[in-house]
């Protein structure tokens, strides 16, 4: 018996990736050594390397255009990193705020050219995606999260615009059917759908690099590390090594189209416990409700706390809300089963039925 | 029964380390939930940070103006990120050369400012560690690497300067007894003696921060990291967990002058067996060689493969020499135990007494 880990990331992996990673912890596949004893350099790892960004690969039925790299540092490294690369005085960046972590991606592209933020949610505190806005034709790219993790919301329309579309996938992908070739680049943090924290999966159109003549420091590189194939230096093995496992998961479940069917069950079972419960409120304008990370609040502030002791005594874990936001967060990715979910909500009418 | 494992890095943990790892990835201490699906901000996790860097502290006897820092990114982020931080237009680095990483760092710091290469030991193929140089007292700080992994080469003096050294100590932290507070900021890739690969330890001085008018991107700059406690991203979970489990491994044998002893042993045995064995032969000055990495050639080239071969039969692993250099390099880091070096040396007068 496990806890029902609702946590927003580390978050919950599939049993399966858990035992057999537990295994190679000690031996790998027989070889007599550990995982993470292993050389960067064998061909044990490389097999390793090349099925895992083979795999993202597929999934996300990738144009040939892409190069897939798997990068150290989490997503906030790609703050700096995306400008790094493709940012100069000449011309601007497109942003759009959504929350903290659009928010920090803006600041750290301030350093390296001009940004325009070209559209907000803030006035109504990250609540809702925003609709009305354009993006000027002269933009280097646009910049979006298409998930945002502390306020629970998600974009489900793109714009269309010719300009090249950066994405901060973090805690959102692999999880729906989206033409990823919509973007120009994508990164995403590994620590929700695909493995522990410790590595970044960037998959970029090498037609949008070389645009700009400053010089770069290797680690910054998208160009070194296409060129040494993601082992420019010693990789994450082991966050590698789990991403492999977790995707080789997903496609024994059928792949991102049969996740999505499950992950639209799973929120849509919570949200509408959210909005038939008279005790609780969901936080989030309908149309823009994230199926990954769903918030809400008790309408009645001074049960706040009861409802999480409650919900420890339950063995529900995770569930509280950003320090920023308060209220609640129940995180459902890839490897969240329905039974956990039916087993909140189950909780969630006790607990009101106790107080109703 | 293990593999005999000699590889450079990553490389062999402790087995008990191993064992701990294997349990926590599938619970962590009875929580209910795998070390790889806790949050980065649950008491559990700060414990594991908290003890990893208490212990950092304790075995390396650092000053109060010291920080320690656990990474994302490998040494090869802070061959950047040291200039970064460091390094201006206004007043030279030092830079010690002494092969592939310390010219990789030499390399990206010349991004940062001007950069005076103050010693080379490239005319000897990099087989020892320069003498005789001076380190210009108008010098922002003076960088060496400890020990070099490819050619076996190990700085066992160090020059007095009242410059900042800045040491890339990758392949023997914890190696040995130094004067640790000699130094004005050591860095270390996880990946030898620490952990798995995808952690960078930096202990850096409080007091050679700021001196620079840079503005740097958040995940740069050491200040940042020093007021989050470690924390201002997700950091990698696991590989702090490893180092810890190390660590404290490590303070079981002794602590460093208790491994030290040990390290000297295994070390002397191999080198004694190179010496006189007629078949082989080190490559380095003697009194320049490394007690981590040991760096030998076979007399009569045609016999490497034989040799290689022959020790793959006997399940030892890891002796080929860097891509660069050929021949054989044999890693004895902290892991290591002084069984399979005996081994290893009853197999080369094995093979010996066979070609002989």
């Amino acid at each position: 018996m496990k806890v029902h880990n609702f946590n927003s990331g580390p978050s919950i992996l599939p049993n399966e990736v858990l035992y057999k990673a537990s295994k190679a912890v000690i031996d790998l596949e027989g070889c007599g050594m550990s995982i993470l004893e292993i050389s960067h350099r064998s061909d044990m790892f490389r097999k390793i390397l090349e099925e895992t960004r083979t795999s993202v690969r597929q999934l996300l039925q990738l144009d040939e255009d892409f190069e897939v790299l798997l990068l150290h540092g989490g997503a906030s490294t790609q703050f700096m990193q995306v400008p790094y690369n493709l940012l100069d005085r000449h011309m601007p960046a497109a942003y759009a705020d959504t929350g903290v972590w659009s928010s920090k991606a803006i600041r750290e592209a301030r350093l390296f050219g001009p940004v325009e933020v070209v559209c907000s949610s803030k006035d109504s505190h990250y609540t809702g995606i925003p609709k009305k806005f354009s993006i000027p034709a002269k933009s280097r790219y646009f910049h979006i999260t298409t998930n945002n993790t502390i306020y629970g919301t998600q974009w489900h329309k793109f714009p269309e615009t010719r300009v090249p579309v950066v994405a901060d996938m973090s805690s959102d992908i692999f999880s729906r059917k989206l033409n990823f070739n919509y973007f120009s680049l994508i990164y995403a943090g590994a620590q929700k759908n695909l493995g522990p924290a410790g590595m970044t999966l960037v998959a970029v159109r090498k037609s949008i690099l070389g645009k700009i003549s400053r010089k770069l420091p290797s680690m910054m590189d998208y160009q070194v590390h296409i060129e040494n194939g993601s082992l420019f230096n010693t990789p994450p093995v082991f966050a590698i090594y789990i991403s492999m496992l977790t995707l080789r998961w997903l496609k024994q479940q059928g792949g991102i189209a049969a996740i999505e069917k499950i992950n639209q069950k799973k929120s849509d079972l919570l949200y509408q416990e959210i909005d038939s419960n008279p005790l609780f409120r969901g936080t989030v304008a309908k149309e823009d409700r994230s199926r990954m990370n769903v918030c809400f609040v008790i309408r009645d502030p001074a049960l706040e706390n009861e409802f999480l002791e409650f919900c420890k005594g339950e063995d529900i874990a995770g569930i509280k809300g950003h320090r920023t936001t308060g209220g609640f967060r129940v995180s459902l990715y890839n490897a969240m089963p329905l039974d956990s979910v039916e087993f909140l909500v189950e909780s969630m009418r006790f607990f009101a039925s106790r107080k109703g």
